[in-house]
């Protein structure tokens, strides 16, 4: 199998795979990105990636249009092989120049996309993960919360200390203690039939994955929701829980600390289901 | 005059100024960075930059030996001409590999050099500056306070609206509307010979010169400090204010709101004229 296409770069139009060193994305983090699923060479979210990176070019003052970033999309598609399996990762930097912190208003935008091995995680979705307490809480910046942008120390300092087996996934806390998210994904938890997860109002990273299933699949499957602030009795007390990202779907969870669950859950099952129909084309949203 | 010298760039050992688009500096604002004031050749305060630089590699984990970094500077600053007057820019990233935010043990990390033109500010040192309240806060960040870390989009959102006025400074304040620091430099005031500054424990760049000044300047000129959180009226009440700069220097606040002083005051020339002698080699401090 030719697999060079998994290590093809874009940066704006030309396909080459070193950036300057001026770029702000590099000097201050000073940008966004999205990784999305390419399933047989199609991307079914792309559109909701593309709203996210709306809104978050729009928080942070970056001057890029829907439209280009579609084109862009387009183009980096049309050179990967058609039926292709692989991660898309797109990052949209605010481009070089300005004086130290502040940017120019004239600063032209980067688009580096990637194309990366999906790998095969089949098991951890059929069998489950073991979610691990992060030590290192995130603390509130209501200035980027939500967004995907570039200032991810905090998560590379508490994924830094996992212990290295694949079916471990970090739970990240807030700085009072409430549930926020794991590492590389939103979490959910089912009790008495009704979906919780974390509001997310103050800090961590909203997912195209999540909000599919709350604006989407949730109201598919007549399941109630609810966004709140939620303690870690919480979890432990939750009759399912699992974990949701747009390339690697949902992986249900089996245990936390004391706790364990047989998984799939009931209601997992039934979203697993759903946005398996996403990754196969059944199911198309624009 | 030869000014190619301004746009030498060198990552790790070679003279290149494009970086692989997987360096984790880029993809997550993973490491660390310092700009010093090369006066005539010379860096007067490198050490203090290495001593910072220590310090941030510790605290993230990034494995880089003092020796290998005084090396890398040595080799860059040799190929720049004698007596030269610019900025040399350091980027030190815990380099390429990882599953996402999880590094691998085995990252070897980046060294980026880049050589920039100094600006000339004498005027700034002698007129003084205006400093402009920023409206968004800085809020805490225990994990990560102190660093001259890549994650800097809350600066960069902050310098982003200021007005474009050369003489006008951004003062950022944290969530409680204390004081913490200006966009590019650390806040100083004077009230009754005693000078004062933010303690900086939850937040913000501590810089060099902060440092050089807490420790050795004000030993030398005999005066009390006081690192403490501090109102916006407390600033207002001072005698003296001004901005410390590894690079600018001192730079005297005239005006700030409805308050404006003569310029500089008795306690700013003084430091001034310290740190002069440092930028002219005629103090060296190891």
């Amino acid at each position: 199998m030719n697999t060079a296409f998994q290590k093809l770069t874009m940066i704006n139009d030309a396909f080459v795979d070193r950036l300057e060193v001026s770029d702000r994305g590099l000097a201050f983090g000073d940008g966004l990105f999205e990784t999305l699923r390419l399933s047989r060479g199609c991307a079914p979210l792309w559109n909701f990636h593309l709203d996210r990176l709306e809104v978050g070019c729009a928080r942070l003052g970056i001057a890029v249009s829907r439209a280009h970033l579609d084109a862009s999309f387009q183009r980096f598609v049309s050179a990967i092989p058609a039926e292709t399996n692989a991660v898309l990762k797109l990052i949209v930097t605010r481009g070089s120049g300005g004086q130290g912190y502040r940017p120019l208003k004239t600063c032209s935008p980067t688009l580096i996309w990637q194309c990366l091995p999906l790998a095969d995680t089949a098991h951890l979705a059929r069998d489950g993960v073991v979610l691990h307490r992060c030590q290192l809480p995130i603390y509130p910046n209501p200035n980027l919360a939500g967004l995907k942008h570039l200032n991810r120390l905090d998560y590379v300092l508490a994924a830094k200390d996992l212990p290295e087996i694949p079916d471990i996934q970090g739970l990240l806390l807030d700085h009072k203690g409430n549930l926020l998210e794991a590492i590389h994904h939103n979490l959910f938890f089912v009790k008495d039939n009704v979906l919780m997860t974390p509001r997310m109002s103050e800090a961590g990273v909203k997912g195209v994955m999540r909000r599919v299933i709350l604006e989407r699949i949730a109201p598919a499957c007549s399941l109630s929701v609810r966004e709140d602030d939620f303690s870690v009795d919480a979890l432990i007390q939750a009759d399912e829980v699992f974990l949701s990202n747009s390339v690697r779907g949902i992986w249900p969870v089996k245990e936390f600390e004391q706790k364990s669950w047989a998984v799939p859950g009931i209601v997992t099952a039934q979203i697993q289901s759903q946005v398996e129909d996403i990754f196969t084309g059944m199911v198309v949203w624009q």
